[in-house]
């Protein structure tokens, strides 16, 4: 199948590309280069070394003997570069990479909130219109996050799409199919939190046939492709922006130092390695709804683990140290952190969304299922761990 | 009080701006003057003549003594005034109606959905971002609308807000509030759902104070202080654009033209008067939210009518006759239309979400509770209402 990938120069991206193009599939990649301009506006870089798109495109045609075409063009600007390409090209599916990716990047400043927020709406916004008005019935495929449930559902089982619930009606209560809520924690979560908002409407009133899979967090350097030749290699990421948990406890190892735990270290997330991925996308590709259908939404992942047993994991393979690092103000009670599940006597289960202040005025923001949000002083609230 | 009203100019921001100058508050007006844009753009006009910006304040400070401040600023894309603006004049309170605001405008074409898109969502954003850059405790009241429901809710109660639900985790169900589930209907509406998205997540993060209007459709035209002079006079707008549907039959009476209904007329709308919406303003104004509560969410309207009784009301106040416009392709059955609420043998009760085609070869995409959308012919779904 002739398949855009938006986004295809980036971490994914270009693995995903590859992996398409060695099936057969004609790969056009349509990218601003936007990750290469994040670099030099941070001063870092992969610490594999990235070649020009131009280097590795000559790669995989000689490792390969299959082209990809390469469309420079700014998705969430150039609305009618997309619809050209797209009433040109026929594409019969479009993977769509071409957003902001790094939630700590989107929290930087206002600056990159609001370059996060414009990037990613009006790049989705704009696929999702040039598909209608384009006319093709072009399937896409979207990679979000399961972060948009937010982290703090401990205890819950790990949402995946839909929930089905109970409204209250005149005629009592009556069962419906939701998506699943939401709680993002970052202005990038926030930003798959409205992806998914426009995916729902597109595909009820245009019948769009989306697929969107909320990924865990990628690891891994390579797969099978991005290995044939080291033209090919893909980024490998350790600043404080890009780089994901296990990366940077993988470069801490490396270079002896400790590896750094915040707080307890309980946060458990979700993990896929970039080769299962790659896989995902073509299984997605391979099995999309039919138009009218809602949105087939799928986690991505493998496996989950707690922060501080993947540190004790590379620390085992490594020797390195683990260095339990308390959140800033976690020093009221024992182990108070934010995204703990805690019970008040008068409110019931919440969860604490924000610590202030130390010692005595040690304040918690504790989100109660029975009211909301409450601003408690810890000495007093008497909180136990839920 | 200091009040910033964002798209001040237009049907709602202007006797709001004058009512709360008229209570003694500071008001700054700021816009773009967009409306006036699409006036042009549509080669329509509001029936009453609106006057410059100029000639309003002008008359205002004539008739009341009072000064009303206007900057001339895109929220949307210039975010560095709107941030300097906050940092010099400190406001206690910004009104926020700087979005595009008609469902049927948004809908026009690819260019009509990507401005509502991109204005809406980033006129929302730069907001919030700048309150929380310009350091100042300011409270946000934005207008949303009831419409975000969607308006297929037939039988439930209005949606207000917030919806206590039950949610599966491994220790059982799990009690927890969410925002009330949303069903645009219409890019503009979505882009409100975007909205609330936003609000939560800024509420939540960084404590900003917010209030989330869901109006009605707002009626009338005029309030105490834009009748006390000719150049105060708000829009009366009945394009197929911006006029709602009472100015629409009121103007059809007018020129001596039937009143036209779509379908069988039984949707149901919320409506307010526009002199209840600047007191709702008013009392939003004096009852804000604390910084840590969840976004404070009102419904807006004082009465709700189904459009045929509405046409009905007008023809008996004015001698109009009413002519009943059957939908397109509502001719299967009777009484098939979008948003009906059915019962199938198998798949249970859904709601009617699109119809087409003519005759035998009739079909309408149901969206049932249980299995979600399916497309059905008529002739042999057997559905009855439910």
């Amino acid at each position: 199948m002739k398949v855009l990938v938006l986004g295809g120069d980036g971490f994914c991206g270009w693995p995903a590309s590859l992996h398409l193009s060695a099936r057969g599939d004609e790969v056009i990649i349509v990218d601003n280069f936007s990750r290469r301009r994040i670099d030099e506006e941070l001063g870092v870089q992969s610490l594999t070394p990235i070649r020009t798109m131009v280097e590795r495109r000559a790669a995989w045609q000689e490792v390969s003997g299959r082209a990809i075409s390469v469309v420079e063009l700014d998705v969430a600007h150039d609305y009618h570069g997309l619809l050209a390409l797209l009433r040109e090209e026929c594409p019969d599916a479009i993977i769509h990479y071409a957003e902001q990716r790094a939630a700590p990047y989107s929290m930087k400043s206002g600056k990159h909130k609001r370059y996060t927020i414009d990037n990613n709406v009006n790049a989705t916004h704009n696929v999702l219109c040039a598909i209608v008005e384009s006319g093709h019935d072009i399937h896409l495929v979207h990679l979000g996050t399961m972060g948009v449930y937010g982290y703090g559902t401990a205890g819950m089982a790990i949402p995946e799409g839909y929930l089905g619930i109970q409204v209250p009606t005149d005629d009592g209560l009556v069962e419906t199919e939701i998506l699943y809520p939401t709680n993002p924690g970052s202005v990038y979560h926030m930003t798959k939190v409205l992806d998914q908002t426009m995916f729902a409407y597109y595909a009820k009133n245009d019948e769009l046939r989306i697929t969107d899979l909320h990924q865990g967090i990628i690891w891994g350097t390579n797969t099978i492709q991005t290995k044939l030749d080291e033209r090919l290699i893909n980024r490998f990421d350790y600043d404080g922006d890009y780089g994901t948990v296990l990366n940077r406890f993988l470069m801490q190892a490396a270079v002896g130092y400790p590896l750094t735990v915040h707080g307890t270290g309980g946060q458990t997330r979700a993990f896929i390695h970039i080769q299962d991925m790659v896989r995902c996308i073509e299984i997605a590709l391979n099995n999309p709804p039919a138009a009218g259908d809602k949105v087939k939404i799928f986690n991505q992942m493998t496996e989950t683990h707690r922060v501080r047993d993947l540190a004790a994991l590379v620390a085992e393979l490594t020797g390195a140290e683990v260095e339990m690092v308390p959140e800033p103000g976690d020093d009221y009670g024992s182990g108070i952190y934010v995204g703990l599940k805690v019970r008040h006597a008068k409110f019931g289960v919440g969860t604490i969304r924000k610590i202030e202040g130390k010692g005595d005025d040690q304040k918690a923001i504790v989100w109660f299922a029975s009211c909301g949000p409450k601003k408690l002083l810890l000495r007093f609230a008497g909180l136990e761990r839920a």
